[in-house]
């Protein structure tokens, strides 16, 4: 039961725990072996034009759901120009990527596979005919969509989607304490919890995922929309945004507000990754998004608040990635 | 107990299986803490100079314990002179690499870091002063390994090849059979495993393990040592092996003798990753190393023998890697 606190200034109407499960589409049902594929797929370097590139690469489930990078690199140690999103919690986004130009998580793993920057495959069609090269993904596919044509594109992303929504983290300090174990934060973390809701930081990271709320074409914001000298140390206006993504000029500088669970995790911060720690970070949205400045004690308090929306992380075993014995799907040369 | 099987011609005086445990050092004892610390470390790609490559990039425990490419590519999309041994059983090697330049797992552990066409950082001092400043890691090492100087490169590789020498893989079709079960293996591959023998592989690629045998020195085989058309097409003597490391010309072109367990899984082969599939190494190999050339029948019975040299791989979970909360330890530019 979430827990009901009386703010005078703020915006959390109510602090909500993160659910034990994530939203599913109805086309895409969680089963065991769908998930179990995409774990296989997620974790399968082979998909990427050399062999050595898969979601976990700049998505990695060993730590943040991100890269530790403020761009991440890809194949031929090309370096994109945005911060690797963490894939944990993605499921409580109702858009992907930055620039909120994927309106699913299915949509989404498609893109990475042919960006050149990222997995550089030249067309999705050259990864799935990959896959079908792969005796025990072909026989999981089959067995789990059926149909004339089991091993395409669509059915891919479908399984990796399915996985991706299994990657949530219910149960975290913030979680505990307002379903009612008051020993979960400490004393600063409840005063960081106060200050948070209360300087309107909840208008846009709403509980329980700390994102923006769901909203099919998603919900967009401006940043940074205050004026500081932020904006030129650390090149926040150099990328345009979801203008880039609709054309628009209205749209300059819009981007998808991301959760903040395990943001702990995930340094370093914003779109370019230009910001090297969260209490910096911390700095940058109060003048950039409030137009204020927060003393130093007023930060660390955001600070340890922001800590107690870390983990807990599901056990995952290592997958077996199905082999294609005496030979290789990367090409020798 | 392993059977003893009667060959005319052959060199294998005993089928044995794989041993349940690997051979380890008095100075470095498999506990389960050193294990897991080396399973973390193992993990890490923030040990390397984009943070991008870890271990397990090109030894990939999902899969054969290789990468599946003819030579490997480390930081900056750089690619190596030489084909990534599998990780899988390098813990009854003799000697490590593929020159024999390591005399150890630990030793072995060390190279790859600083490589500057693998992990790519500056000196081992850079990456242990990276691990120094992850709480999580500094704890282990203490409790660990204790002393005045806990967190050293030293105790890092230690511990790395503790957890390698969990990574082993007894129980395969071919040890089930000389173990006594018949049915383990097809009348194929009983086939393929007397000649195998007969043919005179396993004056190499000895059981258990099909290494060399265990020398401290190490055991070094030329390769190719003799003349066939297969030496200028897959350019088989580019690479001086050995020599470059002892300077001797009589070294020259030799290099360890790989072990066969799970060859059928690390495709593409030998040192330079030149031939892309088991079957034609097998008649390379058989050109190269005994002047002869198989027919059809001939190498896939020894292919099909190859095979009962697969897994069984055991279960790992994946690690968590300790985190620095609000911040990374790879450089923001």
């Amino acid at each position: 039961m979430a827990a009901m606190l009386s703010m005078s200034a703020g915006f959390a109407e109510e602090w909500l725990p993160l659910p034990a499960n994530s939203p599913v589409p109805d086309d895409n049902p969680q089963t065991a072996t769908r998930i179990e594929l995409g774990k296989q797929l997620f974790f399968d370097p082979r998909f990427s034009s050399t062999g050595t590139v898969s979601c976990n690469s700049c998505h990695n489930l060993m730590s943040g759901g991100d890269d530790s990078r403020a761009t991440s690199i890809g194949v031929h140690g090309l370096a994109g120009p945005r911060n690797a999103p963490t894939v944990w919690n993605a499921a409580f986004h109702s858009v992907q990527f930055w620039d909120g130009r994927a309106a699913s998580l299915e949509e989404q793993a498609k893109g990475p596979v042919v960006a050149q920057v990222e997995m550089g495959m030249r067309s999705l069609d050259d990864a799935i005919s990959r896959v079908r090269r792969i005796p025990g993904y072909v026989d999981q596919f089959r067995q789990i969509f059926g149909g004339d044509n089991p091993v395409s594109v669509d059915n891919a992303a479908r399984a990796v989607a399915a996985f991706e929504r299994t990657l949530i983290t219910p149960g975290s300090a913030y979680d505990r304490y307002v379903m009612g174990d008051k020993t979960a934060m400490s004393e600063q973390q409840q005063r960081g919890m106060k200050r948070f809701n209360a300087l309107g930081c909840t208008g846009c990271h709403r509980p329980p995922a700390f994102t923006g709320p769901w909203l099919p074409g998603g919900f967009f914001v401006t940043f940074p929309f205050h004026d500081s000298p932020y904006v030129a140390k650390y090149k926040l206006r150099d990328d345009m945004g979801r203008e880039a993504v609709t054309g628009k000029p209205e749209d300059r500088h819009k981007y998808r507000v991301p959760t903040l669970r395990n943001v702990a995790l995930t340094a370093p911060y914003f779109h370019n990754g230009g910001v090297a720690t969260l209490n910096e970070a911390v700095q940058v949205m109060a003048a950039s998004q409030l137009g204020i400045k927060l003393d130093t004690g007023e930060s660390a308090d955001i600070v340890a608040f922001l800590n107690t929306l870390t983990g807990p992380f599901p056990e995952i075993a290592l997958p077996r990635l199905p082999p294609t014995p005496g030979e290789s799907v990367i090409p020798v040369n």
